[in-house]
C-alpha cells in the first residue's frame, strides 16, 4: 500500500470537516483506491486553540513547517489572497502538489499558478473553489474535454440564494434575511463580497476560464443583491416569478462575455429550482442540449467532499 | 504535436455522430490538449452504404482490421454482447485503450473486462454507456473518489420517460405514446428492453458499482411500465403526482440493493422534473446531501459527446 503524506494550512470550518471526512472515510479510500492517506501536519494561526477531531500532535502555528515537510500534498484552505498566495506557490516551487478551496485566489492568479504547477510537473486541484459539493470543474475540464460549450447560467452564491429565497418565503427584508443567513453560518461576518457580487464573479471567472480557455478576451458586468427590497421580491412574487442572482458566461468569437446580476426568472426555468443555500449551473453544449447540476453550494462537509476528490484523485495518479 | 491514432468499429448513428463531432472539435482539441486524434479506420457491417462525412477510404467490412491496426484506442459502438464482447477483448488483449457505449456488455462483463484491462495496463472508458451526456461515470468515480454514496435515485431510460410524458401530456395510450417516440427516433425498432424495465437495469448496475464497488451482494427487482395504462397516468395526473421509471440504488451492509419500478412522485421530487427523452440521477452522499445531474440520455450528439470525452482523457493520459 502506497502512503502519501499531506499537510494541510488552515483548520477552520472546511479544514475541520476535511480531517474529520478523511479520518471517517480513510480505510474505504484505501480499499478503493489503494492509497493510504495520512495527515502529517496541520498548520494553524492559533495552535492553542481546542480541536476537537484533530490530532494536537500534528499542529503548529508556522505554515512553512507544512511546506518543508515530507509532505507530498499541501491542503490550503486559509483563504484570502495574500498568504495563501505565499503558501502555494513555495509549495509548487518546493515540488509539492496542491489543493485548495481558494476561489478569489484562483480568480486573481489562477494562469500564474497553472503555470507554475506546470513547470514543476506538479498538480494544482480546486475543485472545492467554486460550487461546494458539484463537481463543475470536473465536468467542465473533462467531462466537456471534446465539447464545445456555448454558454454558461448559474446560480454560484448560496448566500444570496439563502436570501432572496427567505424574503420570498417570509416576506422579510433583506437585512433581515441577512441576519438568518448569518445564524444559519451561510454567510460571512462581512457579507459584502456576497452581497455586491464579488463571490459569484470570482466564482463565474473560474468557469468561464475551464470552459472557454484563459486566452479570451474577457468583458466582466457585476450588479448584485444589496439594493434588492422587499417590495421587488413581493412583485416578482405575484407574478408568479423567482429573483435569483444569475451569474452568466458566453463566447463570441474571441471574446467571453461574463455577468452577475438578479433576474426574474420563470419558475419552469432551471435555475428557479435552486433553493435556499443551493447552487445550480446550467451548461449548454453544443449537439448535446443541457446539462444541469444541482448540489449544496457551501458548508463544512460538502466543500470537504470536494478537497477530498481532488486530494484522491491526485494521490492516486501522483 | 503528439497523433493518438484511432479505430472505430460501429458506425451507426452514435459512431457518426462521433465522426461528425470529432472531425468539428479536432481542432479545438488540437489547441486545448495538445494531442491530435486520428480518425485510422472504421469497421461497418455493410461497407458499401453510403455514410455522409466518413472517409471511404477508412471504411472496412472487418473489424480485425480495426484492432490490428496501428490506432491506440478503440472505439466499440456496435452494441449488443456477442460481436462486441468480442472486439473489446480482442483490443484490450492487444494493448489498446478501448472506449465503449455498451451498457450490456458492461452489466453483464463489466468486472472481468476492467481486470482484463488492468491486466495489460490500459484503459476503459465507459462514460457513454449511462445517461448520454450526463457525466454521470466520472462523478462516481472521480468527484465522489473520496466520499461514500448512499443512495442512488435516477430516471435512466429516456424512451419510457418519453413515453409516460406523452401519455400524460396527450391523453394518449401507451401504445401510441411508443409509435410516437419511435418516429423521434428514441426507441428501438424492438422497444421490449426499454419497456420491461431491462436497459433501465442494466445501466443502474454499472452506476451501482461505481457507487458501491463490486464486491457487494446485490438484490435486483425490475419492473417495467409495459402495463401501465392510460388511466393510471391520468389518476396520478389528477392527485397532481407525476409517473416516472425510477431506478433506486442503496447500500445496507455488505449487500446493494437495485430496484426499477414506476413510481408516483410529487411534483417537488427531483425526478418529477425529468421532461420527454431526459435523464437525471440524484446521488445522496453522506455529509455533502444530494447531487443532482440532468441532461440528454439519448440521441447521436450527446452520447457522441460522451464517447469523445472518454476519447480525449485516454489520448491526455495515455
Amino acid at each position: 500500500m502506497r502512503t502519501v503524506e499531506l499537510g494541510l494550512i488552515g483548520c477552520g470550518t472546511v479544514g475541520g470537516g476535511f480531517v474529520r471526512l478523511l479520518e471517517k472515510n480513510r480505510d474505504a479510500i484505501r480499499a478503493r483506491h489503494g492509497v493510504d492517506l495520512l495527515l502529517r501536519r496541520v498548520a494553524v494561526r492559533h495552535p492553542d486553540k481546542r480541536r476537537p477531531g484533530v490530532d494536537r500532535g500534528l499542529i503548529t502555528g508556522d505554515a512553512r513547517e507544512v511546506i518543508d515537510s515530507s509532505c507530498r500534498i499541501v491542503i490550503e484552505l486559509v483563504g484570502g489572497t495574500d498568504a495563501a498566495r505565499t503558501y502555494v506557490v513555495h509549495s509548487l516551487g518546493g515540488r509539492k502538489h496542491v489543493v485548495t478551496a481558494n476561489k478569489s485566489l484562483l480568480a486573481t492568479a489562477g494562469r500564474d499558478l497553472h503555470d507554475l504547477a506546470e513547470t514543476h510537473r506538479v498538480r494544482i486541484g480546486y475543485e472545492a473553489s467554486v460550487c461546494g459539493a458539484i463537481p463543475i470543474v470536473r465536468v467542465l475540464r473533462e467531462a466537456l474535454a471534446g465539447s464545445v460549450v456555448e454558454r454558461i447560467d448559474a446560480v454560484l452564491n448560496g448566500t444570496c440564494n439563502y436570501i432572496l429565497s427567505r424574503m420570498e418565503s417570509e416576506r422579510v427584508p433583506l437585512v433581515e434575511a441577512l441576519r438568518a443567513a448569518q445564524a444559519a453560518g451561510f454567510a460571512e461576518r462581512n457579507p459584502a463580497l456576497d452581497l455586491d457580487g464579488t463571490d459569484a464573479a470570482q466564482k463565474l471567472m473560474i468557469l468561464s476560464g475551464l470552459a472557454f480557455g484563459d486566452a479570451a478576451q474577457c468583458e466582466l458586468t457585476v450588479e448584485g443583491i444589496a439594493a434588492i427590497t422587499l417590495g421587488e421580491v413581493m412583485r416578482a412574487r405575484k407574478k408568479g416569478k423567482k429573483l435569483r442572482l444569475v451569474a452568466t458566461a458566453s463566447k463570441r468569437g474571441e471574446v467571453a462575455s461574463l455577468r452577475v446580476a438578479p433576474e426574474l426568472l420563470d419558475p419552469a426555468h432551471p435555475l428557479a429550482a435552486v433553493r435556499d443555500e443551493g447552487n445550480g449551473v446550467v451548461i449548454a453544449v453544443e449537439g448535446a442540449g443541457d446539462i444541469t447540476l444541482y448540489g449544496k453550494g457551501a458548508g463544512a462537509l460538502p466543500t470537504a467532499t470536494s478537497v477530498l476528490s481532488d486530494v484522491v484523485e491526485v494521490a492516486v495518479r501522483g
